[in-house]
C-alpha cells in the first residue's frame, strides 16, 4: 500500500553521518535546531550536550582526530557563531569536523524579519564559514540537498578539513530527492612520476650512510601509521617526529628519536635529524611550531620531501605524487641496511621520586609523568609551557598524544578530551593544562562527569601565561589563582588534590592513577620562574642570535 | 633640540582611545599583540584582564552600554576569533565596541609563513569582522593610519556598532602621519521634512483621546532619554517601553506603563498600547522579540513611528528626519492634555516574604527582587526566563538594565556586568542568570573579585535550558547541576548561598545587600515546571492560535 517515502533532508543528514563513522554528535540546543535535536533523539547518534559551543567544536575535533570524522550541532548565531576559533583551529590543524548550524526558516527568511540571533544579512553566517571551512553549503533546496549532504561529507574526509552544514528549520523534515550515490573522488598519482620518485629516493637511500625520517602530522590525518612503522621496520630508519605529529609513531618504538623542532628538540633527535645525510620529511607541514620558530637547520641538498600531493627531492619536484602512494611504494621497495635501528637508546636515568620537601618543578613532573603512561592513555595537552614540556613524554601507541600544536589556541584539552575519550572508550585521557587555559574552558569536566569518564588533569599552576611572560612581560600576564584542587565543590563527583611538593603529588598521582570511576584534578604548583627544557633550548639559541 | 616625534600608531591609536571616554580596555594578551600591552601598561589606559576572550567583548559591550564607547584588544586567530559570536552580538544590539586585534607583522606577512594561529589567508579575518561590524581596518599604511584610527571611532560612535582594528604587530611602534582632524560626520534632517513631520504629529496629538509612547532602545543608543523625559511630562503622555528598550525611561517614573512586547506584556501596558488612538512609537526596532514572536497588535493607522533616519505617520514617510532631531523638536512642541499622567498607578500588592516552608517560584522570585532594588543597582539580565521574569522588575533610573534582549545570546550576563560596574563605579549589579548561562560564562566572577567587585548574583537554577523545553522538549533539554552556591571554594572572596525556599532566600537576600565588598551569589532552585508570567501569558496566546 503507498509508496516507499523518501527520507526527509534531517533523516537522510543523520544517516550518513552515522554510515560514516559519527555515532556522536556534540553540541548546545537551540529553538533554530531544535528540530534536528528531536529527530537525532530518534536515531542511533547519541548527543553529548557540552556547556558551551565552542568546547563542543574542541570535542568534535578530539573525537575527529580518533575516529576520522567529527561533528556538532548548534543554533543559529549565537550558536554557530562561538565556535568559529574552534573550527578554525580544526581547519589549521586539518582535523574533519562537520559544523551543522540550525537557520531561520527559508519561508521565515523571505520576509527579512528581525528574528532573534540574527546579526546581518542571512548568508552572512555561511560566508563567515567559508573562510574556515574547506566547503560550506545550506540546505535549502530539497532537490538538490541529498547530493550537497554527500559531497560536503566527503569533502570532509578526503581534504581532513572542516566543513558547514546551515539547515533551515522548516526543511528538517522536507523530503529529500534520492540521488545515486557518486564514488568517491581520490586523488590519484601519475604512474610514472610515482614510480620515478620512488626509485629516486630508494637508490638515494642506498647510497647514504645516515637515512633519517622526519615524520609530520598529515601521515595521521590520511592514517598511514602503518605504513610508516612498515617503512623504517624495513629499512631500520631512525624517526624522529615534529611536534604536531608528535605520537605519529608510538613513541616508545626503538626507531623513536623524539620530537625535532629546531632548537627545542631533544639533544639526541636534532643531532640525528641535522647531521643525517638524507632526510625523509614525510608529511611535514614546515610552520613554525614545528621548525622551532625558525631554528630548524635544514639543507634542501640533503631532504626528500613527501607533501600531500607532491615530492621535492633536493630541488627538483614531482607533482602529482600523493603523500600515501609515496609512502607505501617506497615501503614496499626499501631494503634494510642495518640489523638494528641506528637510534641511540636514550632510557631516561631512574631517579627517586618523590623527594622529601621539594617543591614540584616542570621537568620532575614530566619525569614522573612519562613514567606513569600506560598504553591505554591518550595524552591531551593543551597548549603553552606544558606543551612544551610534553614533548619528553614518551606515549606507547600511536595518536595517543592530541594538541592544538599548530593553531595553538588556548582551552583546547579539557574539552578535546572529552571528544577523544568518548570516540575511544578503552582509554583514559591524561590532561596536561595550565591555570590560564583550564580558566578558559576547564569548566567542560563537568560534561566528562556526566558521561562517567575519568581523565587525570594535571594543572600547571603558576598564576598567569607562563609563555607570553617569556616573551614580553607585565602585569597583564598574570591572572586570579584558582583553588583548582576544590572544583568538585562546584560539581561532582571530581577528586581534587593540592600538589605543592613532590611527596603531595606523588600520593595524588597514585590515587588518580587506581581511580577509574571519576575524573581527577591535580593543582601542581609550580614557580613563576621555573620552565620546560625545551623553552630553555629555545631561549639559549635566540639568545645567541641577538648577540650576534 | 631634536624635532618632536609623531605618536607610534600604538600611542596615537591609545590616546585617541582616552579622549573618545574610553578608560579601561578588556582582553587577553598573546603574542601578537603584546608590544601593544606593552604600550597600554604605560599608558592611562586601564587593563582589564579576562578568563577569555569572548567574556572580554561581552564586558566592552556593557562598558559601551554604559559609557557610549568600549574597547577589546586580542591577539590575532585565537584570540579574535573567540569574540566572534559577543561582537555579532554588540552589532545585532547597536552597541559601539572596538575591537582591536594584534595580526603577525606586515614584513612577516609577505613571504607567507605558516605561523602559529594563523588559519588562512592574512586577509579572512579581517573578512569575517567586515560582517559584523560597521568598519574594519587593517593599520597596515603608517601614512594613513592615523586617518583610518579617527574614521573607524567616529563610526563606532555615529552608527553605535562595533568597529574592527587590526594592528600588524611590527607597526604598533612605527611613527604616524598626522592628520588634520576631521569634523565628525553627523547625519542631518531636511529642515523641512522635519518641521511638517513634526507639526503633523502634533497635530494629530491634539486630536488624539489616548496618545501613548512606545519607547525604543535606539533612544537609549542615541543618549535621547532626557529628551523623552522632557516630551512625556510635558505632553502627560504615558509611556511603555519594549523589551529591548527596557530602563530607557526611568521605571518608577509616573508616566511609565511596564513593558510592551505583544502577547507577553503585561495587561495594563498591553490595553493602553493597543487601545490607543495614537501610538508613538520613537526608536522601536521590529524585532521578534519585541513584539512577543509577533503577537503584537499594532494598527499603522494609528501610529507615528520615528527610526533612525525616517518618521512614517500613517502610511506615509519623511526619509531624511532623524530619531534625534524629531524627539526633541516634538518635546519643544507639543502642549499637555491633562493635568496628570493617565496611566493607571500600578502597585503591587504587598505580600508577606518569606513564607514558611514555600519551596521558591519564579513570580516571588522578581517580586521580592522588585523590592530590594534601590537607585544604585545596575540590573544585567542574562537571557531565557529571567529574562521574560524580569521584566516585572522596576528599576529605578534609566538605563539601570542591561540585557541582551534582541540577539538573545546565552552567557552575557555575568562579563557584561563587568564591564557595565567598571564603567559606573558607583553602582554594584544585581545579575539575573539561568544555570546554562552561567555555565559558559559565570566563571568570569573570577575576574569580577579581582577588580574589588561585589555584584549579587541570582542563579534560576532548574537543571536545565527551560525556554528550550517549553518550545520543544527532549534529553537534549537537560544538564548537570552544579553547586553554584560552592563556588567560592573554586576562586573567592565569594559568599554562596544556597536557597531552596523562601526563608533561606531571604536570609540570603538581605547578607548580600549588606556586603558591599565581595560579590555574592545564590542559588535559587525552581522548580522544572514554573515559569515567568510573560512566558505563561504568550503560551495562552499561541495556544488558542493553534486551537483556531
Amino acid at each position: 500500500m503507498g509508496t516507499a517515502k523518501a527520507d526527509s533532508i534531517g533523516q537522510y543528514l543523520l544517516k550518513r553521518l552515522y554510515e560514516a563513522g559519527v555515532k556522536h554528535i556534540f553540541g548546545v540546543p537551540g529553538d533554530y535546531v531544535l528540530g534536528f535535536y528531536d529527530l537525532m533523539a530518534k536515531s542511533p547518534i547519541q548527543h553529548v550536550g557540552t556547556t558551551r559551543e565552542d568546547t563542543a567544536a574542541f570535542a568534535a575535533d578530539g573525537y575527529a582526530r580518533c575516529r576520522g570524522l567529527g561533528a556538532l550541532a548548534v543554533t543559529y548565531g549565537v550558536g554557530a557563531l562561538n565556535t568559529v576559533n574552534a573550527v578554525a583551529g580544526a581547519y589549521a590543524e586539518s582535523s574533519p569536523v562537520i559544523v551543522i548550524s540550525g537557520a531561520p526558516g527559508v519561508r521565515e527568511q523571505k520576509e527579512d524579519p528581525m528574528i532573534h540571533h540574527r546579526f546581518g544579512p542571512f548568508t552572512f553566517q555561511r560566508e563567515i564559514f567559508d573562510r574556515i571551512t574547506c566547503a560550506a553549503v545550506t540546505l535549502d533546496d530539497p532537490i538538490i540537498a541529498f547530493r550537497q549532504i554527500d559531497r560536503v561529507i566527503a569533502a570532509a574526509r578526503h581534504s581532513c578539513k572542516p566543513v558547514y552544514i546551515e539547515l533551515p528549520r522548516d526543511l528538517v523534515m522536507a523530503e529529500g530527492h534520492p540521488v545515486p550515490t557518486e564514488p568517491p573522488e581520490e586523488p590519484a598519482s601519475d604512474e610514472a612520476a610515482l614510480s620515478e620518485a620512488v626509485a629516486e629516493t630508494a637508490e638515494l637511500m642506498s647510497k647514504s650512510v645516515s637515512p633519517t625520517v622526519l615524520a609530520g602530522v598529515e601521515l595521521h590525518r590520511r592514517g598511514l601509521q602503518d605504513a610508516l612503522v612498515e617503512l623504517v621496520e624495513r629499512a631500520r630508519l631512525p624517526v624522529a617526529a615534529t611536534l604536531t605529529g608528535k605520537s605519529v609513531i608510538a613513541e616508545r618504538h626503538p626507531a623513536y628519536l623524539g620530537v625535532y623542532e629546531g632548537a627545542m628538540s631533544s639533544e639526541n633527535a636534532r643531532y640525528m635529524v641535522e647531521q643525517s645525510d638524507l632526510l625523509l620529511m614525510l608529511g611535514v607541514t614546515l610552520n613554525d611550531i614545528d621548525t622551532g620558530v625558525y631554528t630548524a637547520r635544514l639543507d634542501p641538498h640533503r631532504i626528500v620531501r613527501a607533501a600531500q600531493n607532491e615530492v621535492v627531492i633536493r630541488y627538483h619536484r614531482y607533482p602529482r605524487v600523493t603523500l600515501s602512494d609515496f609512502v607505501l611504494s617506497l615501503a614496499r621497495t626499501v631494503k634494510a641496511k642495518h640489523e638494528t635501528f641506528p637510534a641511540p637508546v636514550t632510557t631516561p636515568e631512574a631517579t627517586e621520586f618523590p623527594m622529601p620537601e621539594r617543591p614540584m618543578t616542570i621537568a620532575r613532573l614530566i619525569e614522573r609523568l612519562d613514567r606513569a603512561l600506560t598504553p591505554d592513555m591518550i595524552v591531551v595537552s593543551d597548549v603553552g609551557d606544558c606543551l612544551f614540556a610534553a614533548i619528553d613524554l614518551r606515549v606507547y601507541e600511536r595518536s595517543e598524544f592530541l594538541s592544538s600544536a599548530f593553531y595553538t589556541t588556548m582551552g583546547f584539552a579539557v574539552p578535546a578530551a572529552l571528544g577523544a575519550q568518548i570516540a575511544r572508550p578503552d582509554h583514559r585521557a591524561l590532561i596536561l593544562v595550565g591555570d590560564g587555559a583550564f580558566q578558559m574552558t576547564g569548566t567542560e569536566l563537568s560534561t566528562h562527569i556526566r558521561f562517567g569518564l575519568a581523565p587525570i588533569v594535571v594543572v600547571f599552576n603558576n598564576c598567569g601565561y607562563s609563555t607570553e611572560r617569556y616573551i614580553l612581560d607585565g602585569p597583564f600576564n598574570d591572572i586570579s589563582c584558582w583553588n583548582f584542587d576544590r572544583l568538585g565543590e562546584l560539581f561532582g563527583p571530581l577528586n581534587g588534590y593540592d600538589a605543592p611538593d613532590e611527596e603531595s603529588f606523588e600520593k595524588a598521582l597514585v590515587e588518580a592513577l587506581a581511580n577509574h570511576a571519576t575524573p581527577s584534578i591535580i593543582n601542581v604548583h609550580i614557580s613563576r620562574d621555573d620552565s620546560s627544557s625545551a623553552m630553555r633550548r629555545l631561549a639559549e639559541v635566540l639568545k645567541s642570535r641577538v648577540r650576534g
